[in-house]
């Protein structure tokens, strides 16, 4: 493979170059012809679609309904609201004009839909009967970027689910918060084999009209923060403008309790910047369109005609093993050639097959993650790649996980919290609970709390900032 | 149940309004807060899923693959092909702002996607090896309706797939178009249970851009056609314009031909009209979300409790047997209402079970569909219930064909034809091919090609309206 075909970056000297070039490369995704957008390709929407079904099937096991809401939200509506739509209006994208007639009040394209979905609850809800209702809708949200794109991770329209609940006890709704947080952490880490924190974010981080926002934190190998889902307690703060109340079982009418939470196509970001390396992607194999590649090797005909014999063989029965495997039969490319270009697509495990292996009835298996080689005989080859597949996903856990750990640092002197965030640390820092200490921290080092972990402890040292007693400790990163 | 929760109109008095009281009272869907939207919601959008994962799984099977598209396109880019961008531009819906921002280039929100697809595809397409691609989308598509809003059958935005599929060899792109046609054929008649008509459109119908369309079409019970789905062959159409090139074997630059083609949530709009009745919906169990329910019948508490346990033993089973089963145990309504309910929702099959049942040991099951009872013992009742699924599925094919036939004339005067479309009749007459008798035959009588089947002979009789000798024979009506 030439130079220029694979990855020329490497992700220790150029992470964000070499990010890019993965997306592009790999064919994960590219630039659609307006700034800010992307198209998602067919490798790239295939790891979307393993991941949506995995979210989905919990959702349904858990009550959950999918449901569709149009994209265009009358601003009449949007800014009912008034938090809420100060929080978004900067990054709306309007619509004024239907043909040659212009719009009386202007439509939003989705920034996100509480509005929208609760002022049609309003109309669905009457009584208790018809709670809990709870919906999730599988679309895509819009908010006009104004720095630069970085795909999956900063787009002007990005691939989401955004579940909306409604409930007739507060303490029932707190607990779907929860419980959805909970499954998305299970899901992105086994899933996508990413360890993730989960918590709180602070008054000044939470989402626009929440009481609170809980939330599944990460940092990535740049040392910058990612925020890789989300679940709101609304409480009665959209219900009441937006009059979604119903009658309890003593007939009287009350005020519903309210959730909201969201998973983005950011999470195959995450997935590229975590297990990526300078060849390319790394997959793991639960979320891999493409799970073990066959290579078959030969240069005679003779020799051709009884590997690739063999190699449909292999396909066939290690298919039925429920894998999903291809035989890259390609003609035209060297075995050479394919190993980098299926490394690059960050294909989890490759199968080796020629005319010495077909002698010694075995085959190599190459694993993607670590590069190592073991030889397999064909009698055992199915459990073999079951194997392997499920040492790699564990594997690549593992790995993330001790990073995660190595860059989480404990910290109480703010000169050692500057370096440490300088150095791309996820600093863990008592804090006084104050917004002032907050804006003081991103002010001097740019970093942000991004999560409030649900097993902090209260510190015996004071405020890392002000150095007044504090109230908890909090985690505090640069962000993206 | 009162008048008022059920359909209070009669399907054969005003369809119109039987329509909507089914889509609204049924809960398939909502009018949205913005006039010509509407909402999808939990049990349409389910029905929506079943449609959805047949057609998935059938394009998967012959190698398409889904990819993802931003909503927004440029106007530059979109009227790059003239006579498709006039097709839609007074349809188009215009984002001028991003934010307090005024855009340069206007942005259409998609009204389809060629254009956009395309230009990505002549970056992503550079040798023969790359062809044939072949993309789905499955997303939706914004037309701005100027008429009074129908939900599914005309919406501002609708819920569709689009598939869009680039050849290196003009047959190899032909028969994609038929084999797509006839894959959607095989959906809407084996999931739906309507029957069909392949054929072609009319040059003066075609979609605009394309060298020819093939078209599914049905007619509704109101005798207006409705177009199920269309299978466009572009040509080089596209390909010129946009740049869709490749090497070819011999190395020499060759432009692409290529398909577009669609389905939309209207086929849940088709599904309403052609099986609903005065009680509601009748869905066929294939694309039923709830094919069984049972309905609980008891008086006393200990009957409730042995009735309700053999109910829960029954679901359990029934629900082994791979059927989508529903036990509603509502305390706070009666047997009489529930039965109306689901009636109302389509539900294919009920089980009632009572005391009288029970010492019998078995239930009765009641068909939507005819409204027939059976009595069927406990130990069948898997199979019994399967059995039914399966008859009332091929009998609401059935019954369909058999009034699309009734409602198929073969006309070969314009006297007559006038009359017949009237009558809300598909009439099938010879015609000279020209434009200008398609349009006199719009003119007097509303009606237009809806599409030149297939199998159409060419007939002994002049054309309908001119009288010069016939090309084929078309079939007319008013439409959707």
């Amino acid at each position: 493979m030439s130079k220029e075909i694979g990855i020329t970056s490497k992700k220790s000297e150029d992470f964000s170059e070499w990010y890019t070039q993965v997306v592009i490369k790999a064919q994960l995704a590219d630039y659609a012809p307006v700034k800010g957008l992307i198209v998602l390709r067919p490798y790239g929407y295939s790891i979307w679609e393993f991941l949506k079904s995995s979210v989905d099937q919990k959702l349904k096991a858990t009550g959950h309904e999918n449901a569709f809401l149009p994209v265009l939200i009358p601003e009449s509506l949007l800014s009912r609201e008034a938090t809420h739509f100060a929080g978004f209006t900067p990054e709306v994208f309007w619509v004024t004009y239907s043909g040659d007639s212009e719009i009386g009040d202007r439509l939003a394209l989705r920034p996100t839909s509480e509005t929208l979905a609760y002022s049609m609850y309003s109309k669905w809800i009457k009584s208790w009967r018809d709670l809990p209702l709870k919906i999730n809708f599988w679309n895509s949200a819009l908010r006009a970027e104004i720095k630069a794109t970085k795909p999956f991770l900063r787009t002007s329209e990005f691939l989401w689910q955004e579940g909306h609940t409604v409930h007739a006890e507060k303490e029932e709704a707190e607990n779907e918060v929860t419980s959805i947080l909970e499954m998305y952490r299970k899901t992105v880490e086994e899933e996508l084999a990413i360890p993730v924190i989960l918590g709180k974010k602070s008054d000044k981080e939470k989402f626009v009209g929440a009481i609170y926002t809980t939330t599944m934190e990460s940092i990535m190998p740049d040392g910058k923060a990612l925020q890789m889902g989300t679940s709101h307690f609304l409480g009665q703060n959209f219900s009441k403008p937006f009059d979604v109340k119903f009658l309890d079982r003593q007939n009287v009418e009350t005020f519903a309790w309210q959730t909201s939470w969201g998973i983005s196509w950011r999470l195959i970001g995450a997935l590229i910047m975590v297990h990526g390396d300078d060849k390319g992607l790394v997959l793991p194999p639960r979320v891999a369109p493409i799970q073990a590649v066959i290579i078959p090797i030969y240069s005679s005909q003779e020799d051709k005609d009884s590997v690739l014999n063999k190699a449909s063989e292999i396909k066939e029965n290690i298919s039925k093993g429920g894998i999903r495997v291809h035989l890259d039969s390609r003609d035209e490319f060297t075995p050479g050639y394919k190993f980098h270009d299926w490394e690059m697509k960050g294909v989890p495990l490759r199968i080796e097959i020629g005319p010495k292996d077909l002698s010694k009835n075995k085959v190599v298996l190459a694993r993607r993650d670590n590069m190592k080689k073991t030889d397999v005989a064909f009698e055992v080859l199915v459990d073999g790649t079951i194997n392997a597949l499920n040492d790699i996903q564990s594997d690549l856990f593992a790995r993330a996980k001790t990073i995660l750990s190595s860059k989480t640092k404990d910290v109480t002197e703010f000169s050692q919290f500057k370096k440490e965030i300088e150095n791309g640390m996820f600093v863990r820092s008592p804090w006084c609970g104050s917004q002032k200490c907050e804006e003081t921290i991103k002010e001097d080092t740019g970093a942000d709390i991004r999560v409030i972990p649900f097993d902090a402890k209260s510190s015996e040292f004071p405020c890392i900032v002000c150095k007044s007693p504090s109230k908890t400790t909090a985690m505090f990163a640069r962000g993206y």
